[in-house]
């Protein structure tokens, strides 16, 4: 079967020939708009030929005759030939990271994640109904035409309207003899209309998942029919000008205008991700009615426009852990003004609703009497340990090394970022791969686990995070006190300048990989428990798309454990948010979890301190935790 | 005992001596504000000694001795001497016409007409707690201890809460050591937390009744703990400009641009008075919390920004009858944001809200088998007859001439408005009292019909509204074919022109009585019933302060009944909106009253226009329908 590869990602898939273009990009991952369906009216799927050739007589008339000539065509009118081809797909859909996140396959839907027993169950629904005509003997206005029909379907419940949907209704009833598309929330006491439109809508039924991240803020636009995924859009939170962790944004907070500031900041980068991702799926922002948001205790605070000023302040207490629904124009959302908004409930000033959320997609959700560890490594690592008997959760400040943040040369997991290294033993000389196999700009925190991990096998680094200086490598410089090492010399990397990182990047992985295993050792310790009494560890996280765990544990960012125990759930704040956006059982078992958890203060327990330091080793100075990479570290020295 | 009289309304009491001048004034219905409580310390009851004597010494070291000089005294430290005094209020506290319906019995709270038996229980409710102080233990949020410490008065009950109200909870928790005063909104289901402030503000507790008529808007200040009206203020709806009646309004409204424009015309007419009774009451807007607006159905749509189009086209739908509650936010009234607004329910396109408010004010609201019947004069003329068996409604368009519309010098009853006269039989020559004992600045509805029954009563006009040309008049001028007839000369009128009326103006007014005098024959005849068969006859509407039903009946506007049926209850639609401010149990019934009427369609009905016509008389064509009149016509004449 030929192979067909598409650019810029580089991804290839096998497929017989006369495949359509757009199926094969489909089962090779990459996505390519359609809105048309494959009628060939739309030219939405234009596509270049790079090398092979393909039958583009389809194309024409449907693209220019000289744009055919240069190789483009339409992938919804070309059948795959029997020899291999590269087709490159024209990179028109907005900036460059927001592109790649959208084939990025740890922000899809992950089947393997969703619960294996659960109903799907929307907060919002779409309905259509045929309202009777105005009658002058019935004495019933429009409103109570058309609540009396509602209720005809959905018993005789009290239904609320807001004035909005009541302004335009008097048209929307006339527009189409009657018929029209109500969208619903249902709520146990009565039944808010949120929209009115004409005719039968029910199809343009959508909603939004939503992950603030101190860092990455990313949104996914779901089909609510569906439950299907449409695309993700992820960024770097534009708070991040105002300070790099939680509390130097607590801090800029302070002063009103400020606090104004950093929620117009994070309103504008979720907004912008929301039109991206609405351009992509050819949804109107509009048609999305309803949304869950999660994110940390602070982040929600200063979304809302909540002075944060008391979680950094003894004793630590938010304004608000359960927020009520609020609606999309009370919170500043650029989705449907009327949409229900939940905010994932978080447990307290240091564990948020984006922990609530990521344990949707773990064991920790069911009834097991199992115990599991739940990480998640974000600007801030928090870690949740227990069963179905007991649930502890504790946090610590991680840092945004792992997203990209304090480290020279890191960026997060968008294109161009370096997500995997091989280190030559002999020269130490590094191999790179990116995302989108392009020139690299950066490393984001796959990279940089990657990279340490095979620096230490190989003896270019010691356990210390000290390049070795007693030979030379083309790739260790010695600035004075400190080493530095090249990944992409100027020439070869995709910025104006070398790709590198120093000794003092290394100490802040370092730092960040200590602070998240001290906390592990210890919440277990406060659960009388040792690793070995894990059943599963699951990491959530913004590494990049994929995490080389034997790596994780070469560096002792996790445990040495089995590694089948291990499970990479990658953005699982953003896919809890799925979760519950798409089901009002899982919306109840979160807050459920949230209401069981209890909190343990690692900052007053002195041990802590130890735990931490012990850690700031590779990758432990206490060899007996890390048998496996000890032993692997002996093989590679003989 | 000694007569006191106050300026500029000229009223006048006789108290005994000694009686503090503040009593005095509240007796003669004057209202003088003491916000101190009589202690002199604010000077805000200042007033001035025109004729009389006092002694002043109580007055001065709080009053500059210039001023005592001058015979300003403060009226709470100011005894009635033995002798008639003469005391001047000074117009400080606002325009003309806000300043005199302060004072204007028809729209403060009516003992008389309040509902015998009903329970005091508001929508909104002012509750003070004291919240217990965060704890690290706990894992509380502020707004879980504010619902835990509300739960604990109020029961297991769900709570919601604004964003607006949260963003200020962490302040307002700690500002007084946790005690905080919560608004709550009760509704069957759940509490609705609208606004918290520190500290014990229970006292603070305000509302408001708005009437929104065609012509004229009235706002009432109420205190709700009190259930006491703290002042009125009323004003011309600023959508005059746009159309005199519902239907023009309606035609302007068919632009877009337009809708807004009434809209906003509407509510700054609303929220200008909302400020002056705000101030004048020493009220902050935001302390009120609660709002009942009634209004026809044409004007509610258009506060609302609902396009009013199908009001007017066949089969006369309107798009909402009972509005849901909404904030006071998305209406755009300038109280608390937050504030539930609760709309008067309306019957159908020419039977609004403030219909079934002004029928809480009579019988028809009670459980008796009587017939009574209801008839609401404003720029359109609404008539409710029933029982507690049966309500049959109908409207008809009388115009805005009992209101001044569409009358060359009519006004509304406002100060310099004559609202009394007499003629004398000899000359023609006119006798008028004005709203203020100021120079006459035009005439209102009650001096229209006082003016209209004396001249006919006189000889001075004749049964077909033409004034007699047969002998001369000074104040009878015949201009072509119309003759006009001279109120107040140049020289003696508060404008720069003479007041007067022609024949024209009288034609409109003929029309306006008229149609309701139909309306009223027509809707009885619908009934199986007669005039004889009703036992009551309430009048409500804003001719002015009195209504001289004697001459309401001379000139054929209502039925020639035994005259103690009759009862004037003036501005009845914001009487009644403020029995359901206060009453839930009168809201309920108000609903229940809506649901329960027939709308009864005149235009319809050929016979309507013969009824008109024979009513296009004074009284009417028919003697023997007003009997009592022409035997008084008679003994005129003898």
């Amino acid at each position: 079967m030929p192979s067909i590869t598409f650019q810029p990602t580089g991804k290839s898939v096998h497929v017989p020939p006369k495949t359509e273009l757009v199926d094969a990009a489909r089962s090779a991952g990459v996505e390519i708009e359609s809105p048309c369906g494959g009628k060939g009216t739309c030219g939405k799927c234009i596509v270049r030929i790079v090398s092979g050739r393909v039958d583009a007589s389809a194309s024409l008339g449907m693209l220019p005759a000289t744009a055919v000539a240069d190789g483009y065509v339409l992938a919804c009118r070309t059948r795959v030939p029997e020899a291999d081809l590269t087709v490159e797909i024209p990179e028109s859909l907005g900036r460059d990271g927001a592109r790649i996140s959208a084939g990025d396959e740890s922000t899809l839907v992950r089947g393997d994640l969703l619960p294996r027993n659960w109903e799907y169950d929307t907060l919002s629904v779409k309905w259509c109904v045929a309202v009777p005509a105005p009658r002058r003997e019935d004495g019933l206005s429009d409103l109570d035409r058309l609540t009396h029909r509602i209720q005809k379907d959905w018993g005789p419940v009290e239904l609320d309207y807001p004035l909005s949907v009541i302004r335009k209704l008097a048209e929307e009833l006339r527009a189409q003899a009657g018929v029209v598309t109500v969208t619903l929330i249902r709520t146990p006491e009565r039944i808010h209309v949120i929209r009115v439109e004409p005719g039968d809508q029910t199809t343009r039924h959508y909603g939004i998942a939503v992950d603030v991240g101190t860092t990455t803020v990313s949104v996914q636009l779901v089909n609510l029919n569906l439950a299907a995924s449409e695309g993700t859009r992820s960024d770097y939170n534009d708070q991040i000008a105002c300070g790099l962790d939680v509390i130097s944004r607590i801090n800029y907070a302070r002063r009103a205008d400020r606090l104004a500031e950093l929620r117009q900041r994070v309103l504008a980068t979720v907004n912008r991700l929301v039109v991206q991702v609405a351009e992509a799926g050819g949804v109107a922002p509009a048609d999305i009615g309803n949304a869950v948001v999660s994110g940390n205790t602070t982040m929600v605070h200063l979304l809302l426009g909540l002075p944060p000023e008391y979680i950094r302040l003894e004793p630590y207490t938010p304004t608000v852990l359960e927020v009520p629904y609020l609606t999309a124009s009370e919170v500043g959302l650029g989705i449907n003004p009327e949409s229900w908004i939940y905010f994932s409930p978080g447990v307290g000033s240091y564990v948020g609703g984006d922990i609530t959320a990521g344990m949707l997609c773990t064991d920790l959700a069911t009834d097991t009497a199992d115990v599991n560890l739940f990480i998640d490594i974000g600007t801030n690592g928090e870690l949740v340990v227990g069963n179905n008997e007991f649930l502890l959760t504790c946090a610590c400040s991680a840092g945004p090394a792992f997203e990209g943040g304090g480290i020279g040369c890191g960026m997060r997991a968008a294109l161009g970022a370096i997500e995997r290294v091989e280190v030559d033993p002999a020269t130490g000389v590094p191999l790179c791969w990116t995302i989108g196999n392009v020139r690299p700009k950066g490393i984001c925190g796959s990279g940089m686990i990657a990279l340490l991990a095979d620096l230490l096998r190989t003896g270019w680094l010691d356990a210390a995070g000290k390049f070795e200086r007693s030979r030379p490598s083309p790739a260790i410089r010695i600035e004075g006190r400190h080493a530095r090492y090249t990944l992409a010399p100027e020439g070869e990397s995709g910025l104006a300048k070398a790709i590198t990182i120093d000794e003092v990047d290394i100490e802040n992985i370092i730092r960040a990989k200590a602070a998240i295993y001290a906390a592990c050792a210890l919440l277990l310790e406060h659960a009388g428990l040792t690793f070995g009494d894990l059943a599963n560890v699951y990491i959530g996280g913004g590494f990049g798309r994929f995490l080389n765990l034997e790596k994780a544990v070469m560096i002792g960012l996790v445990p040495d454990l089995p590694r089948e125990k291990f499970h990479y759930i990658g953005n699982s704040s953003l896919m809890g948010s799925y979760i519950v956006l798409v089901s009002q059982d899982y919306r109840q078992r979160q807050l459920d979890l949230a209401r069981r958890m209890t909190y343990v203060d690692l900052s007053s327990d002195p041990k802590y301190m130890d735990q931490y330091t012990s850690a700031l080793f590779l990758p432990h100075t206490d060899p007996d935790q890390f048998p496996s990479v000890h032993s692997l570290m002996r093989k590679c020295k003989a």
